[in-house]
């Protein structure tokens, strides 16, 4: 490659405070250190998270900073050490990493890294502790290692999975995050048998991924839980068979649910991080063999309660990150379950836009519409 | 049998009042009648719930009442419609049931049969409501249906488990309730990986049954947390490796805990029922798989509060009941986990009186003395 090693000069859409619209920068991406990649990305995807930091309510703020983590492309160079990927290989990047190393990644049940997970306070590679972009000089700082609203980024090796090269990059690339959450959190933990009963709290990308995810399982009742009813009619494509408006009850949702289902859901799924919904989804579930799986993150100081009986009678309550797929490890068969026709990604796919309109991508999220804009780098 | 179809006069320990010693009594036992088996009973021990109800402090009284449920005998006769068992078949009552139609014991992972769950409040038989003790023709009430503590007892069919007759009764008796809710606790609930650290919260008869499990399941380091240090010796025999008595430190438990195992402990079973101890059972349990199990019973007023970021980072939570045995199938497998010594009921058995002494069990258990008291009818 005539770039491997070399400073490469290429745009990137650059948060230069909270809340302010990004500005397409000219921006200096340096070549990648010991175990780390340098990444062409060709697709990214706006995801909540972006949203929440670029805003830094209550967060402490890094700024300038370039956002992103939903994506994918293709190795341009690797870093020594590097074994695992070479320039060429088709990539998802991924907000928290898989080292191989660590008691989490031995572990056949954990995907919280020791040493990637995710950190969004750190705007630095962890090898040296400094930015790779730069703007004069001046540093750039990264997002959750892998700041994708670039046309090149550099990642730990550890936060990017290898996958098929086959597969189109402007669909899967939406399996980086939010679709993996959801999608994961049903089939991997909550794990719902052949023709149950599923409730899915909040019908957002995440949740409507945790829905298709009980579809895939097979389950017969898909139950969607939301405030908006506006999301309904679209989440029937995502398998929801029944809807349930809190607003339209004046009983608590656990109550309704119970009396819809013979005493309570099979599984529920929780993908708002409202707490009152935390609860709601555990109370949801069937006594005897009822599991509820917390997706959503909830408020710094939120407060889980309920009655110890509700466990007593053979409830399980589990929480779950990234839908506890490894990266390295289970992304790529993730993506070949998109190949094999048994998931659905376009309907995810709402919107797209040129890299240059990148701050619609924006604008449409806090209007809540449509469910995931691509942006199309075009480089 | 010359007995069958006619009223059986035997001895029968009755509780006439709240709180007062039993007195051994003449009572009229009637046949069993259609799902019902009448039960010669050989050998029974105290547990703590039968004290807990005979003490009614806060409970409905029910008395006079015929206390016992954990208890081994030997089936005299039985009543229309029963098939799965005959006179001579050696048994162990349950204090809750299987009717082995409802959606509950149909499913795999639930044993709440919605017809024979525990009712402490019922004194009589449920199929015609009424009891089939009698002193000169005025009812003695039954316990949680199984009234061990005389001489013949009547029972639903759903409430016996017919067991090897090879297996001795006077020690298998026990398995009847506390040790099978420890151990299943341990063994169908936890599931400890071989080589795993398990803390067990509180070392009475049923913590050290899960102890026992943990041992079975080959854990490593079985952690055993109490506040009375005089258990921890008697509590090695029983698979313990260490001991945190939570008055000699300064901590949380669950930092202690954490600080002993490098994060968190894989599994946990909390035995105590008091809700800070449940609450602490939990955040002791590593992140990314950890593993809680609520055993103990707690108060009625009791809530359960943790932040829920310690659900969210992988951690699961679960209630069980007897263990997750369903009585009638999966008991006779624990007796024959006895009958391979793989599991080892006499260590439990630390007493033993005669029928007529047993009011000193009564004793033995308000003085914390021993674990289990056998009762030997002598009949």
């Amino acid at each position: 490659m005539a770039t491997a090693g070399k400073v490469i000069k290429c745009k990137a859409a650059v948060a230069w405070e909270a809340g302010k619209p990004l500005v397409i920068e000219e921006v200096e991406v340096a070549p990648p250190q010991a175990m780390e990649v340098r990444v062409k990305i060709l697709f990214t995807s706006l995801c909540h998270t972006d949203v929440y930091f670029w805003e830094a309510k209550g967060q402490t703020p890094v700024f300038p900073r370039i956002f992103g983590h939903e994506a994918g492309g293709i190795v341009e160079s690797v870093g020594e050490g590097v074994t695992d990927l070479a320039p060429g290989d088709h990539v998802l990047p991924v907000f928290t990493g898989e080292c191989k190393e660590c008691p989490h990644c031995k572990s056949a049940e954990s995907n919280m890294c020791d040493l990637l997970r995710i950190n969004t306070d750190r705007g630095v590679m962890i090898g040296d502790g400094k930015s790779r972009f730069s703007i004069n000089g001046k540093p750039i700082y990264h997002f959750v290692g892998t700041s994708t609203f670039s046309e090149y980024t550099v990642m730990h090796v550890g936060c990017v999975a290898k996958i098929n090269p086959v597969a189109p990059l402007d669909k899967v690339c939406v399996l980086s995050c939010g679709i993996s959450t959801g999608l994961g959190a049903t089939i991997n933990v909550a794990k719902p048998p052949k023709g149950s009963t599923v409730a899915i709290f909040g019908l957002g990308a995440v949740g409507l991924a945790a829905a298709e995810g009980a579809r895939i399982a097979g389950a017969s009742r898909i139950i969607g839980i939301d405030l908006n009813a506006n999301r309904f009619e679209e989440a029937r494509k995502f398998g929801c068979t029944e809807f349930v408006n809190p607003k339209d009850h004046d009983k608590p949702v656990q109550q309704v649910l119970s009396e819809m289902t013979n005493g309570g859901v099979d599984r529920s799924v929780e993908c708002t991080g409202n707490i009152n919904a935390m609860i709601q989804a555990f109370e949801c579930v069937h006594d005897g063999w009822g599991v509820a799986v917390l997706v959503g993150v909830p408020h710094k100081d939120a407060e889980f309660k309920t009655h110890p009986m509700n466990f007593l009678n053979e409830r399980t309550l589990k929480g779950t990150f990234f839908g506890n797929y490894k990266p390295r490890t289970d992304l790529p068969n993730v993506v070949e379950l998109y190949m094999k026709k048994e998931l659905e990604v376009e309907k995810f796919i709402t919107h797209s836009v040129p890299f240059s309109e990148i701050n619609t991508a924006f604008d449409l999220m806090h209007k809540g519409e449509g469910i995931r804009c691509i942006i199309r780098m075009e480089n």
